[in-house]
């Protein structure tokens, strides 16, 4: 039997290797040069230029010049490069409670006024989304 | 200078290798036994055993006996494993949008009533968290 069918699958094949979400979070933090994403993620910078081609041709990233003479380029999250940043967040949240609840090596203020706190909800109610999800239908529904 | 400190790379640090999370799906989808995991994931076995060893020794997973004789095992998510399908509904809602909007695999009910569909926002006011975040703090901030 083939495995299930799966969006989450979907997803992690395009960006669940190794540094490719810490080139995400680099991006989303306006960090745009290949030098400072190096830096920030210690990815290799051979890993990283594989890593930066892949999500430019999966329409996560564009490549914008900077720099003529010599050529240089700055990378920038696509629509649905930031859309990513909702993944981030929750990775983000779960690690601040698990790992490092302690002290968060990184808080951000909501626009509301209030220091900010990750919830995952139900889009029309705005009620808890775990726990208060059934009745799964569709292809990617399979048994034990 | 090191890489930044951040909850993201410490959460990938436990669950970012490949397979991890598609176990972690199986199991909060009800599935426990190995050959079900092995099934529906397509993990190649000798990958899948050193997988539910490393959820097991870092507190996402919990095993338990179903059969003394054959030791038999099944594998359950701790509270802390349970918090990963936050992550989940992330990926998945992202992969349903951008690979798979004409027929997502797999639709889910809401508590509510309505189909689900995940969002993201800020604990304190339900208001959406992505490009409403500002002001980060913590050893976490660096520069370009």
């Amino acid at each position: 039997m083939p495995p299930r069918e799966c969006s989450i699958t979907d997803t992690l094949n395009l960006v669940g290797e190794r540094w490719t979400l810490l080139v995400v979070r680099e991006l989303s933090h306006g960090v745009r040069r290949f030098e400072g994403i190096a830096r920030n993620t210690g990815a290799p910078r051979d890993i990283l230029t594989t890593r930066l081609r892949r999500l430019e041709a999966t329409g996560i990233v564009r490549r914008e010049p900077y720099s003529a003479h010599p050529p240089r380029y700055e990378y920038h999250l696509t629509e649905a490069g930031e859309e990513l940043g909702d993944v981030l967040l929750t990775l983000m949240a779960w690690g601040d409670r698990h790992l490092n609840a302690e002290d968060p090596p990184m808080r951000f203020q909501h626009a509301c006024g209030h220091g900010f706190t990750a919830a995952v909800v139900c889009a029309h109610c705005g009620q808890q989304a775990r726990e208060q999800l059934h009745s799964p239908t569709g292809r990617g529904v399979v048994t034990g």
